[in-house]
This record gives C-alpha cells, sequence and structure tokens, in this order.
C-alpha cells in the first residue's frame, strides 16, 4: 500500500529555501508569486492493507523519525490510484 | 490562490536520501515498509484567480526553475479549501 507523507514547516516559521525560490521566481520575471514554501514528499510502500493500521504506524514513523514535530507539521494521504 | 507543486524523482532514478531513511526505518523495526522515495513538495501563493492561467504559468515555472525535468516529474494541484 502506498502512503504519501507530506511535511511543510509550520506558520511562522522562517523558509530560507523557500524564499531564496521566491526570489529567484522573482529575477525570472514571475511577478504574480507572492509567497513561497519548500516542504517534503515522503512516498512510502508498506506492505499492510488494513487503512487504519497503516495510518497508524507512518504515524509513529513521522513522530519518531520522518518529521521534526517541533517546527513541522504532517498529513497522511492514501492515494486513490 | 494556492497551488502546490510536487516534485518526485523519476522511476529508475536513485534516491540515495529516500535509501537512507529506509534503513532508519528498519534500524527502527518499522519492518513492513518496503520502499521510500523522497521529493519535494512546493507550496505557492500566486495573484492569479484563474485557474486554467495559474496552471500554465506554474508548468512554466515548473520547467524553467523549480524542477529537473531530466531526472524529476512533477505534478500540480490545487488545494481544494
Amino acid at each position: 500500500m502506498k502512503v504519501i507523507v507530506n511535511i511543510q514547516l509550520k506558520n511562522g516559521v522562517l523558509d530560507p529555501q523557500g524564499k531564496a525560490v521566491h526570489h529567484a521566481l522573482s529575477s525570472l520575471k514571475f511577478n504574480e508569486v507572492n509567497d513561497v514554501r519548500i516542504g517534503k514528499q515522503i512516498i512510502l510502500d508498506i506492505a499492510e492493507s488494513d487503512k487504519a493500521k497503516a495510518h497508524e504506524r507512518v504515524t509513529i514513523m513521522c513522530d519518531e523519525l520522518l518529521a521534526n514535530t517541533v517546527i513541522e507539521d504532517y498529513t497522511i494521504e492514501f492515494p486513490t490510484c
């Protein structure tokens, strides 16, 4: 089963990488861009057919390793296809 | 308007970061994990109310700056909320 974990910096946490990309886009004349935030997307393939159980296990993985919950928020998704 | 760009390495392209996370998860006894791929998620806030136009502009941004289309695939999403 495929599970997607999206990890983003919390609101208010400075995102220098996003700022740099924003600046680069402005230099390329993409002036309609107001803000850029950059996060991670982790795609896990796990041997678990029960969605609820998979969600529970991936939540533990996020808390223990994948995300830094002090400064990052994460969401867990199950792709429909 | 918020636009989400998900960037992933193409299938077949080696992902050392994913391998390292997979190894770390195995060390933590998450043995159900078969594979880990790590990509980027970029959240853009752009001053454009037309979805089709926004999609077109973000596609150009991806091709010119955000993604390395030789080794990466990208998808563009519009969050529903």
